[in-house]
């Protein structure tokens, strides 16, 4: 396993865990200032500047992006709306690819509202992202299929574990022409009996993209925005990255802390110093 | 599937959906006036009566005990506690036994407080659930081991899907010698892609030993009390128990609704009044 003392460089800050407090640039300026060597931003700030500017600062940062969150969700509930889905995503392939990111994270969306057909939100999810990939490739963007925790299955993600995850990559890439992987957030799977395994077939199939940290909180007092900086929850996170990393993984660790309560409250130059800390010691 | 409209004497009332209002043998009677012909009740109630009269109560109302609820969790921070949890379950077994219950639920507990070991906790629940079965069988008990949806993984059960909660049932009981199963709870795994192989394998190895409804909010409010009442979510329920069924389950539907904020502050008789409408309409 990497040791992370003094290795912030290969640690990547995902902007969400700020809380969007300030606009893409100074955050940007925030995470290098930080030391970090990398940074996932979202669209919402991308799209609110302007994404050549955005990638020449990162260049000019020495900032690496690790990830490009995300995409608008698949399911819908109209062929209409699924087609509007593809050509927004197909954007922020571009978007991902401007700035250089090793991955466009890809969240499926539950079944469409109204709707209870799992199957269904599986197979339209499928659909989409093997009609993305073809996109993907074209522009040497990596897709992360992002399987979320469970708990988000009716309304984020229908797509909820890594063997599920893996499946569908190994059913749209049959041949493995790459562009296409997981990203493996220790949030979404730390509960997986079937973790180290998927960690293990996932490495070994070369499709495990992105690794997000953070940590569980017990208890949890909100089912999205109560996430715990890494260290405050029951999450082993050293355990989970020696697997990943004795299965090969090398790229970057990144951080990503949705906490309406906590951390989005506190000053960004102090959120960024606990993630450094927190890195350093405890992941 | 067998039609359940008419049919409510195959299903059955966990006693939890009521809100523990009524003393137990108020709650027996309503049950069985409502025409379920089932009942689950949970120790806190069995123990503050008698057990005997309880049972004899049970039987002149014609009711059949689905499952009683449930076990002392088998994660502890010492082998002390470990054995008084032991201790503690064997005493209920017996409490199933003279209430002629179909199955004893049992909850793992996540990792003892202060603790992140979840593969330690699994192996202290194997262990527990393996001393715990050779007592069952001496009684004629059947454990039901109860997969927790993972968002209880920390805090109430390290068993948190059916494929492991199998696997281990294959591990205690390699030559099937039977009293020893799983309870599919729809609330705990309806997310789960591999849900219908799953269902499938265990009726095949003859471990599902009970089935329990209820329904996903959307959105849901609490994690642990705001379960839906049958139609009121997402789950597709006919759908689930047509496959359960098809793979030969015969045994009870039982309704399980922890609802804090709803159910439990309606009148005992509405609530069941509603459930048997459900239960012949959507379940």
């Amino acid at each position: 396993m990497r040791p992370l003392q003094g290795a912030l460089e290969i640690c990547s800050i995902n902007t969400a865990t700020l809380g969007y407090q300030l606009p893409i640039d100074k955050t940007l300026d925030a995470i290098a200032r930080a030391g970090f060597g990398g940074v996932a931003p979202w669209r919402r700030e991308i799209e609110a500047a302007n994404v050549k500017s955005v990638a020449t600062q990162i260049r000019a940062l020495g900032l690496r992006v690790s990830g490009y969150c995300r995409s608008t969700y698949f399911t819908a509930p109209s062929r209409e709306k699924f087609l509007a889905s593809i050509a927004d995503n197909r954007n922020a392939i571009d978007q991902a690819a401007e700035l250089g990111a090793a991955c466009y994270v890809l969240l499926a969306g539950g079944p469409p509202e109204g709707s209870k057909d799992l199957a269904g939100a599986r197979e339209q999810s499928a659909q989409a992202i093997a009609i993305l990939w073809e996109h993907a490739k074209s522009c040497g963007v990596t897709l992360a299929i992002e399987p979320l925790h469970p708990m988000y299955a009716a309304d984020r993600s229908c797509i909820v574990t890594l063997e599920q995850g893996l499946d569908l990559c190994e059913r749209i890439d049959p041949r493995r022409e790459g562009f296409l992987g997981v990203a493996v957030d220790v949030y979404h799977c730390w509960w997986d009996p079937k973790l180290s395994e998927m960690i293990r077939r996932g490495c070994a199939e070369n499709r495990v993209v992105a690794y997000h940290v953070s940590d569980w909180l017990v208890p949890t007092r909100d089912m999205l925005l109560d996430r715990g900086m890494m260290g405050d929850g029951v999450i082993e996170l050293q355990k989970i990255r020696a697997t990943l990393e004795g299965a090969g993984y090398i790229g970057a660790v990144e951080v990503e802390i949705f906490s309406q309560h906590n951390w989005w409250r506190r000053d960004v130059d102090e959120t960024l110093e606990v993630c450094a800390e927190r890195l350093q010691s405890t992941c």
